[in-house]
Formats: structure tokens, sequence, C-alpha cells
């Protein structure tokens, strides 16, 4: 066995200099857990000469791709430069020279994810990604652990902080969506371009990808349902609050019957749920597994240290598979079919906001809409609407297909006693 | 390296039944992420004649350890069968035999936990407990993987199953300690014998066993400050419902400029700490980590299948490290002298409840005790006490010493307006 493993790194900027800390600091328990020593052999960067928080002999620093790449002794590259098209054409080229790859960054393999993963197969090569999910939570990790032993049902999770950042604030402080993302992107929680974040897109890669892990099926970004939280009003979480329920941009991918469901939408969820707690830029994921039953990770979902701390949980997974020669198996081959769901075999409680008119017969007129889908409830709420003559009403039904519920809302707009539908969201996690 | 990794199984109850039917039903994955077979060679029982739920070859079977400890194409044991004393003499004689152990038996490790570390060290052997912690929640392996990139800085954690489901009922069914325990036993949730559990001193072996890995240092079940839930009273609970926490029987393993503080006790969290959702007979572990940060594991701390679950994970990661040839070194060597704050170190918020003269003067009396310990108040509740002339006072401090506390709670004892002092408890998970 090899005694010594050599990396590339590319890119030096803060998750890149949080790597070389850890590796620098934990050097002693890395060699005792990996039984071997790690060497950062060449590190790309844009410019050899600048103040650095790090010490690095300048012999190791170069501003060539293929210093790396085409360095023999060079066996795992980690690359944590960002960067699309042309990060990938570097990764690309480190796989054909049988280099594995250990990248956080989440655009790139959301784009070309499964092409790397196919050129790492065929070249019988890792790569991880482990920080480009969550952060600092461990998630893919113990998914592919886990899988082993058990057999995934269910996942919940909040992966995507600046949504709920936003939610968190908008709970807590009872203030608008525009005003808390206003805030967030002078804090430099939200990208001064937002529409991937609060439309739920990033938040449905990840999902995506862990859906992909979790029931070994190839399953696109086009499979997920996505709804974002940018129609979100501060009622809707005052009566979601009334009924005992927090809002929450959730992800859920779930399997029956060996058909799939993943999507991405604004979620009510008990406010005694796990998953209610998790606050600000937070991120968990809920995992509902056969054998395990309900267990939780929660953790960061960024942050240059807590990504470092992954990328080097990654490096050293690849090191002992290139030690055990088992390296190329980190790509769950997809064993099944992709099969998903249809909007009458998604089932799920719903809570349906609407304004009606104050009179006699609206509420049967209603009730009669849901009873024809054969829907029932479980909670039902009257208050005074925004004018003299009509009634807000909000309720949540029992369980019913989305198939049936919208059949629902698409008969009560055509009803005339109501004024409008003013919202309508997923409720989970209960019984 | 070897194709094929034998396996001896000690007992074939329910947790054993588990792990048979968990290497049958994901053989594939498991050859797939090991790179080798594995074979259970041979399983230890009581009775070779009886009905089971699974099916095994009969020669497997046996009723005599020897055949197990003995063979010499055994390389693993895993032992789920219970016991201490003579369990521990078949693992000694196993560990001499360079068998690998893993064990779900947290009252053998306990006793037995470091002598059985210390045998297996001088035989290069590895020995796994993950099940005898906290059921199906990964935190060993989280917290060893972690410590080989990061420094453990504190945990919170709930790490006994009837205590929190005793709290749960208590809080949220408004019923008292005696009642819910009872029911606890009915429903098999709690021991006939629940001394070791409600006293905290279960959840103390699990936080020594835990602070010894995040700290690497010998620490023993003497060195926990336990204090358990039997004196929590029901007043307790809704004086701190109404001041914004919940009571929890919290784990606390914290380490400042190379001290360390291991306690179990009753402890007040605010009711939107993250630890604070974990109900029933659910476990946590809340783990702060100098370079990830906030961090959390949740999930089942007991069930046969969760068990068995996190025993076939142990069983995985002695099979990656046979084949690594690194066995030996999953017992971290406490690397530094064990140092344990004293009282006047350890620093928390305290909840302190009393009873009082209600007259003009008393207040005053009271405060200048606490001032003489220079202690002040976050928060001060008053209402009327138990008798005509007497008014119930309830107190949150200022971080404060254990000492200043103990101090102060002296005082208040000799005080004449001061009846009695009903109760105090640590605060913590506020910034």
């Amino acid at each position: 066995m090899k005694g010594k493993i050599s990396i590339g790194l590319c890119g030096l900027g803060t998750v890149g200099t949080g790597v070389i800390k850890i590796l620098q600091n934990h050097q002693e328990e890395i060699k005792y857990k990996l039984g071997c020593e790690l060497e950062v052999k060449k590190i790309l960067v844009h410019t050899l000469e600048k103040a650095r928080d790090i010490e690095v002999n300048a012999g190791v620093l170069t501003t060539e791709p293929d210093d790396l790449v085409r360095d023999q002794e060079i066996d795992i590259i980690i690359e944590v430069m960002g960067g699309i098209d042309s990060t990938y054409e570097l990764l690309e080229k480190a796989l054909q020279h049988k280099k594995h790859i250990i990248t956080a960054n989440k655009d790139l393999m959301a784009v070309y994810g499964q092409k790397l993963h196919k050129i790492a197969k065929t070249n019988d090569c890792d790569i991880f990604y482990e920080a480009s999910v969550a952060g600092g939570i461990p998630i893919l990790r113990s998914l592919t652990d886990g899988l082993a032993s058990d057999r995934i049902q269910k996942m919940m999770g909040i992966v995507n902080g600046t949504t709920n950042y936003i939610l968190t604030k908008m709970t807590d402080e009872q203030r608008t969506f525009t005003d808390v993302l206003q805030e967030a992107q002078e804090l430099g929680y939200a990208e001064s371009d937002p529409a991937a974040d609060v439309g739920g897109l990033d938040a449905a890669r990840k999902m995506a990808l862990l859906a992909n892990l979790a029931f070994k099926m190839d399953i696109h970004l086009e499979d997920v349902a996505v709804a974002g939280i940018t129609s979100i009003s501060q009622e809707d979480i005052v009566f979601a609050k009334r009924l005992g329920y927090v809002v929450k941009l959730i992800g859920i991918a779930s399997m029956e019957e060996g058909k799939v469901e993943v999507s991405v939408e604004p979620t009510l969820l008990p406010q005694d749920h796990p998953l209610a707690l998790v606050k600000n830029e937070y991120n968990a994921v809920y995992v509902h597994g056969e054998a395990v039953g309900e267990t939780m990770f929660y953790g960061p979902g960024a942050g240059s240290m807590p990504t470092a701390t992954s990328v080097v949980s990654d490096l050293m997974e690849a090191v002992k598979n290139i030690r055990l020669g088992i390296s190329g198996n980190s790509y769950i081959t997809p064993q099944f079919k992709t099969k998903l769901k249809n909007d009458s075999e998604k089932h799920s409680r719903y809570f349906v906001r609407l304004e009606a008119d104050d009179q006699a017969g609206t509420f049967q007129a209603l009730t009669n809409v849901f009873t024809d889908q054969n829907i029932s409830f479980a909670k039902i709420l009257q208050l005074p609407g925004s004018a003299d003559s009509t009634a807000e009403i909000v309720m949540v039904t029992h369980h019913t297909s989305k198939q049936q519920l919208t059949n629902s809302v698409d008969s009560l707009n055509s009803l005339e006693v109501v004024k409008r539908i003013i919202s309508y969201y997923r409720v989970d996690g209960e019984e």
C-alpha cells in the first residue's frame, strides 16, 4: 500500500486556506486515522505573489492547471475555486489522468455532476462532493453509509440557508419578504440575484442529488416539483401559527412501492416537529429509514470553515478507498428505473386560505366542492374578511391527493361566492 | 487482502436477529461498500432448538463460546447477548485470540470499557460500541471522524430515553413524575428498578464515554457531577415555561483552556433551542466544534432495529480497518492529563425558586445576598406564595460560577425572611 498520498489543491480562497489549516493543525490525528501521510504537493492559484493567511512553500504554488493534472504523483485533486465550464474541463482532464476528485462546487455538480460521475466510473476514480450539499452536515456520507444497511423511505430537508433565514425573520420579527430579503442581501446572506435561492431551484438541485443517492435512481432537476417562497405573506405565517404550524421551505423526497416523489415547496410543519426549530441560515435533513426510524442531521449550511471540514472528511474517505482498493465505487450506479409518482399518487394534507362572501350558503357551497373530491377537514378557521361583506376562511384538510386538491382549487375558483383563493400549501410532518 | 471476513455472533435475540436480517437483506450493497464478503460463521445461543424469525443453517448455531473464540477463521465477534462478568470473560478471551469486538452492551462498557480497550490495544484489535451510547445515532463515529479535523469545544446531550420520555409527558400533559414513571414502567419504557435512569447515572456513563473521545482524556464516572430528575415538580416546569424555557435532563461536556467539565443535571433550555424539541424517548447530541460550529445528531436512543443498524455500521468500520491494516487504532489514546474544572471555574446561568415572607425589606435582603456574590439577574418573577403572608420568587441569574451560586444558596438558607429554597437548576443554551 502507498505510504503517502499526494494532493493537488485548486483554489486558495477562504475554503482552500481552511483546508490547508486543518491539514496542518491535525496532521497527527489524520495520519493516525488513515495509516498514511498526506502531502499537498501543488496548489493552483490566480496570482503567485500575494499576502496569505497561511505559510506554504513557494514551490508549491502554480498558476498552471497542468502542473496538477499531469503530475503523476498526485492522487487526489481538491477543487475549491468555483467556476463552471473551465473548471469542468480541468476536472475532466484530472479524471482522465486517474486522479480522484473532491469538490465543494454545487453549481458545477448541478450542471456536470452526472457527466463527471460517468467519467470517474470509467477511470475507476472517486468523486466526492459532500460540501456542495449542506456545508457542515455529513449528510451524503450518512446516507451512503446508512444505505448499505437500511432503506430510506422519506427525507425532508431544509437545504437552503438563504430562504430559511428569510422565513425565520418573517416569522420571528413579523417582517415582510421584501424587507428581509433586502437585509439578507446587505448582510451577504443572499446573493444580489437571489432568484435561484428564493425560487427554490438551489434546494431542488440538492434534493435531486439526495434522492439519487437514497433511491438509486437517475433523478434530474426536471423531475423535482418546485415552488419558492416569494409569495408567502405575513398573514400566511400568522394563520399557520394560529393553527399550530410553522412555514418552512421543505424539500421532500419519498418512495412508496417503487415510485418516487421529489419536491421543494413552502410547507407547514407542526410547531413541535424537529425541523421546526431549524432557524436562520442553518440546514437540516430529516431521514426516515426502514430499520433505524427517524434521524435528523443539523448544522451550518455554508461558511468557509464548515465547508473546509466537509472537504477534509471527503479527502479522508477518498484516501481510505485508495488504500482499500475500492475507489470508483463512490458513485452509486442507478439500480432502478426512474419511476415518478403522478399527482394522483402524491398524498398530503393541505392548508387552504380563501376569501368568500359572508352570507348564508357560502359554507355549504365550499364544503360541497371538497366533498365532491372526497376531501375532509381537520381544522377550519373563519374570520372577518378584507371587506364588510366577506369572510376569510382557512382550512387544513385530511390526507388527499395533489390531484384532488388541484381539482378542488379549480372548482373553488369558479364558485361565485369565492372572491379569491389567497394561498394553499402542503402540510407535512404529522402522523 | 482477505477476500472474506468471518464473524461470530454472540446472542440471537431481537438485536442479533436484526443484525442477521440486515446482513442478509443488504448483502450486495455491503460487499460493494467493503470490497469483500462477510460470513456469519458461528452464532452463540442458549438453546439450539427454538422457533426463530430468520433462517440460519443448523451447523452455524452453537451453545459453546469456545466454538467462536477459538475458531481461527473468525475475525470479528459481535456481542449482543447482554450480561456483564461472564460476557467480559468471553470478550477478553476473544481479544486474546486477536478477534475484533463489536458490542451494544452499555453496562459492560461502563464497568469493563477501559480494561477491554487496553487489552484490545495490546492485541492490535478494534473494539467498537456505537450502539451502546445512543441507539440509532452515529454519534461516536461522527465524533471520532470529525475529531480528526476539528476540535470539540462543547457537547450537550439528551442521552437517556427514559428520563426524556418522563419529562416530555410531565411538560406536555401536566402530569407528575410518579404518575408518568408508573406509566413508563407499564409500557416497558422504564425498568422496574428505574434508579440508574432517573438518577442520571445511565446518562453520566454515556457522557463520560463521549467526553473521553472528544477531549482525549481519561474521564471516569466519578468525574461526572450527576443530578437526576426525581425532584422536578410540575411547578418547576410551569415556571420555566413562563420564562421561556423547557426542562430537560442534559449531559454537558465542555473544555476551556485545557480544563474539562462533565455533568448530567436537569437544565433549562430556551424553548427555541434545537434540543428543546427532542421529545419522548428520542436522543440527540448537540456538538460545538471549533471549525464546523454547531451541529446536532438526532435519532432513536434504543430499539432493536436501530441498535442492529448501529452494530452493522460498526461491523463495516471494523472490516475496513482490517483491510486497511489500521485495526487497533479505534481506541483514542488519552493524550492529555485529565484536568477537571473546580466549582469556581464552572460558569453558567441559574434558575432559582424560593418562598419568602411577603413583607417590606424581603427583596432587599435577597438581592443583598446575590450582590455579595456578584450575581446579577436576567429575569425575576414574583407571585403569591403558599400562605397568605408569603411570596414565591423565581429568578434567572446572569452568568456566574457554580461556587458563587452555592454560596448564595447557603446564605439564603440562613436568611430569616426565606422560608425555603424550592429548587435551583442550571440554565444553558443561550448566548
